[in-house]
Formats: C-alpha cells, structure tokens, sequence
C-alpha cells in the first residue's frame, strides 16, 4: 500500500481563504478571515462559510444575515492571517490594518474591503449546526472587481490577483493557469489560442 | 469606486480541486473531479461536495453514501480534467487515465486513486438539494498520505505533492508557504523558527 493513514482530519487542501465583512446598525464594521468556505450551487450562485458560533462575527452574520466574502492578496496576507486570530471584542480590525470598508452592493449593512482584488456579497439563506461549527448557506448577489483585475475586453483575469490559500496551517500563493476546464479533450486549435505553448 | 460590478457569479478563487473515488457493488469503479467543495467542520471533521444530479457519479455516491476525496497533484491535472468532463457512463475513467483503484480505509465500496498523493475516505451524513447542485455533507473518516509526503519526523509536509486548486475556469499550482496561522502575531523566536529569513 502506497499510503499511510495519518487519522482522521480536515486535510482537504489547498482550501480557499476569505476576509468576510460583517457590520451591525450600531458599531464598528469587523472581519473574520475563514478557510472553512466553498462554492456549493451554481445556480442560484452559493457558497458556504463554516464559523464557530463562539467568534464575535458569528453573531453579527446569525442577526444581520448578510456577509461578505473578500479574497486574499499576497498584499493582504498579514492582514488576514491577524483578522483571523485577534477578535473584534477586542480591537477595530479595520483601523489596526489599515483596511477601509466600502458599501458592497447589493447588502444593507456588511462591508466590502477596499483593498481586496475581488469581493462577493452574500445574504444567507440558511444554516446548518454542525459540531463544532455552524455553516451559513448564502447566496452570492453580486461581485465586485478591482479595474485592475479586467482586461482590455473587460474580461476577468484572476492571474493578476496574486490570491492566496489555505493548506494544512499555512499560507500558500497560487501560480498562473496550467490548465483550463476540458483542456484534456479541447481540439488542438483551441489549445493552441487558449495555451500556446502547451500541448 | 475602486469596484466594478461584475454581475452575480461563483467567483470564490481559487477553490479546492479533487477527484472523488465511487464504486457500486456491481460495475467498474468511478472517478469525478469537482471543485464545488470545501471543509465545513472540525470536530467532527466534516466537507461538503457539491454535484449535479444529472452526473453518473451523483447517483454512485447517493445510493452507497460513500466517496473518497482524491487531492490533485500537478501530475494528475490532465487526468483530473479528464475525469471532470467525460461521463462514467460512457468510459472507464480508471483505464482510460491509467490510474488505479485501491481500498479506502473506514469505506465498504468507494476506492482511493493510488497515484494521487492523498486521500480522504468520506461517509455521507446528509444531503441538501440546492438548485443545480446537491450538496453531500460527509464526515471524513479516515485520511491516507503517500509515504513521500511524510518527514522525517512523520509529520505530513504538503508541500511536496505540488498540489493544483481551480480557479474561474483554470487550473493552477500553489507554491510553498509564506506564512502560517498565527505568524501576524508570533513571537521573533517563533517565526524565525517556522519562517526563517522572513520578517
């Protein structure tokens, strides 16, 4: 047998990571970074985002039912690693990073962050208790891109991002596309406009 | 607005990639690779998959309530894609990408694929019908590394499965760490230890 069992635990991997923007009428805008999340539906566009119920913006998400979901730069990396440790019942998250929260269309109250390549905003629909988290189903009511990230067709180009993940208790960036869904079965033509270079 | 509107969408990126191992009693084993999942529990370990109904492995993992999630290595990319588009139905994935069923710890009939570097074994708890896609909320019971992953003190080391995440569309390899949980706020000590050479 090639392999060892190494127990049982949460070793999917590379996971995505996510700075999710969440505010009451009253109070400061806060953020929680989570690697717990994934797309679930593509019509109606969902996703789920896994919180333990005893983190401060658990409860903001459970009352307010909207959130959003902020993808991480390299440039953001230390900001999201610190607003997933340190709790917002104990220091404004915004101020301590240098983060500035914008209105994120489509949501009432949760906050986009300036400084993310892209954002996704998200009214939940659901939610599951699981154990030691709770899941939030939320469907994705809009996206909003830096100009940047558009090419000159206004195409989105995710490569110029520079996103991070999660894998296994560490940060890792991800590199330019090695591949495009069907690229296995794609005629020559079409590997050669979309991949050139690559067979 | 440094925000442009980019319509309603599934752009959480990048997202997990896996090949998920099937098999009925009867019939030639399965392979289908998605990228609609995500962990959603720690205790108990717990992910959830998304897949459309329609596919021939929906049925598979539905009826028995077992699969194994196989991560996807740089190596298996061209496989991985190909087991994404093509239908069970129509071919037998394992021959056809030459690669080879094993038994999965803690499964009665869901296999592992030998060649990816590792694997979780996943029993179903419940199901959501969301729209396109149902979601399978599975408790992952047993994990399987290739020995190869595994230091010398035997502790796992992703870094060296070259692993492949999707996003919007394209495949695309993560590099080493350049970070860790927590090392926003580690002691000089700590991070010269985990991090050395980086502040």
């Amino acid at each position: 047998m090639p392999f060892r069992s190494i127990g049982r635990g949460t070793l999917l991997a590379p996971a995505s990571l996510a700075m999710l923007g969440c505010a009451q009428e009253a109070g400061a805008p806060n953020i929680i970074t989570v690697a717990w999340l994934g797309t679930v539906n593509s019509e109606p566009p969902m996703l789920s985002v896994s919180i333990r119920p005893g983190r401060f913006s658990y409860g903001i998400i459970d009352r307010t039912g909207e959130f959003t979901v902020n993808l991480v730069s390299r440039e953001l990396l230390k900001a999201a690693d610190f607003c997933g440790v340190r709790s917002g019942r104990d220091v404004d998250k915004f101020a301590s990073c240098g983060l500035h929260a914008l209105p994120a269309e489509g949501l009432t109250l949760a906050p986009c962050i300036q400084e993310s390549p892209l954002y996704l905003s998200c009214l939940v629909r659901s939610k599951l208790e699981l154990g030691s988290h709770h899941m939030f189903l939320a469907e994705i009511v809009a996206v909003g891109a830096q100009e940047r990230l558009l090419d000159e067709r206004g195409r989105l180009d995710l490569s110029r991002a520079g996103l991070m993940a999660y894998s296994h208790g560490e940060y890792v960036p991800v590199g330019g596309p090695e591949g495009f869904f069907g690229y296995s079965v794609a005629r020559d033509e079409v590997l050669q406009r979309r991949m050139p270079g690559i067979r």
